[in-house]
């Protein structure tokens, strides 16, 4: 009977692509975490966003170090996106419409591909791995330069065939124009360019975010209080909408906003009290995962393709 | 051998009971519709709605023909209802406050018993024996004396620990002040009794419904008019919000204000795109079940409860 040679085992590991409107976060995640990370540009002058995509693929391909395979690739974009079909429906600052995203991917790596909306995506990672981690039926909302929610239900992200959570837009009939072509959007005042913008409209002072309108109102400058509270009051009334809709006593904010920390989620507490009146003050808590939600959650995405299951086991560095 | 002797059948049923804040609407429900319906007054000078309840079930339970045997029963009721625990947490207008109605019953009667909030109850039968028959997740508002929905999410009606589709109260800050001590709410203008009540507080001039409202707009009576177009604008918002949140392609409208048709529908309709801009704009159905919705819902709970699964080839006379 001969000795069977030791054969050399690698662990397996998935691309994870984060695709904003500005770069592409991409990493390769293990078992244990990311093991590499790198970030493309989505659009320069002469790449598209779907090169982009594929640049940002093979190139973490490539970077996979030597012990580790690739079993699957998880992709997370905005727009619209129907994750059963594996089709970007519509994605405005891509342009994209109607890209079969998930069979292009598929064809050209040779592996499973999950996709998915980025904003559910990062509620998939704070769900699974980040500040919703054991909590049951729950909303993520997410405050960046846009506004979208991402709801867990019956113990599952819920997609709606792409449009579930995207609250940033309608909702309203009068109030500032909005890209989308309706008035009064959450969007326009409550987001963290809308917030920044409005300052700048009132007061000609340009500021580079949402961060300095804060900081102003806190030392003392009337008009950016103002913009402040007002974008926090409409967040409120979402948060609310939320729950009066759904019954839900866990929201986890996130976003480029959430950075502002009790600033931001003392007196959005004290809006969504304002604005319910029967229901349940659902909890507040600040996201766990910060800017990387969306690439952990492309990673599960990713991992769920690869038949491995959730990785609730992922070590995430907090 | 011996000719075993022909054992006599009986044809299972359940006991249903919809309980409103006038009256207890009670049938028992075979596998082929109803067998026998009867009516109970929710409360009299000297008795309490929990009496009244128990009444109902043993008037049901003696009319049950022969031939017919009793496996279960379902109850339907307003307020906040713990579906799971069998619980109703609070019923303002029952005075009932963490009523452990599932235990009750099913010690008094010695069957198994479900029980259900009457508008996710309204809902469930609508989805599976009405206007939503085969349809994949949609909602089903309901606008009589109050306004509340329901929804049907990744393929089962959602309850939220109760508080999913409480949507008539809170949202607002500004407005009517309002039973529940907000103000504003969508109760105040868009129920049957707040566009009654609004008509009869501007002109002085008593109205018994919504009905003669929109009789008298349709005459040419401009306050009439102005009263009914709010309301239904506010139906439309908190449509176009239930479009936005959960991105649902359909929805069920029932309740005593849908009995107005087209003069709902058509208005409703052009509301909720006022409502909404990126969004697919959502079929607006009228319900099929009419005032009998929850006496069915609370049947599909009792056939549930008693191990009967959900009933789908009940006959329903429409």
């Amino acid at each position: 009977m001969s000795t069977p040679a030791a054969r050399p085992t690698t662990s397996p590991t998935v691309l994870a692509l984060d695709v904003g409107g500005t770069d592409i976060k991409a990493a390769v995640v293990g078992e244990h975490g990311m093991v590499v990370r790198t970030t493309v540009p989505t659009r320069t002058a002469d790449r598209e966003p779907l090169d982009s995509v594929l640049l940002a693929a093979h190139r973490l391909w490539e970077s996979v170090p030597a012990g580790y395979h690739v079993t699957g690739l998880g992709i997370a974009t905005p727009g619209i996106v129907d994750d059963e079909d594996g089709v970007v429906r519509g994605a405005e600052n891509l342009g994209w419409r109607e890209v079969p995203l998930r069979s292009l991917l598929e064809e050209e790596l040779g592996v499973p591909v999950g996709i998915g909306h980025d904003v559910r995506a990062g509620g998939l990672a704070e769900w699974r791995l980040g500040a919703g981690r054991g909590a049951g039926d729950h909303a993520f909302v997410a405050v960046g330069t846009g506004i979208a929610a991402s709801v867990v239900l019956h113990g599952a992200v819920y997609a709606g065939g792409g449009w579930a959570g995207e609250v940033g837009h309608g909702g309203r009939t009068t109030g500032e124009p909005c890209a989308c072509g309706g008035r009064g959007c959450i969007e326009t005042y409550a987001s963290a360019a809308g917030i920044a913008r409005r300052y700048t409209a009132r007061t000609g002072v340009h500021v580079p975010g949402a961060r300095e309108v804060l900081e102003r109102a806190q030392a003392g400058d009337v008009v950016a209080a103002d913009v402040w509270a007002h974008g926090v009051d409409g967040l409120g009334e979402l948060v609310a909408g939320l729950v009066r809709t759904l019954g839900l006593r866990l929201v986890v904010v996130g976003g480029g906003l959430v950075r502002a920390g009790d600033a931001l989620l003392d007196p959005l507490d004290a809006a969504v009290r304002r604005y319910l009146t029967v229901h349940p003050v659902p909890e507040l808590r600040p996201a766990g995962l910060g800017s990387d939600a969306g690439t952990y959650g492309a990673a599960l995405l990713g991992w769920g393709a690869s038949g491995r299951g959730t990785l609730t086991d992922l070590v995430v560095p907090v």
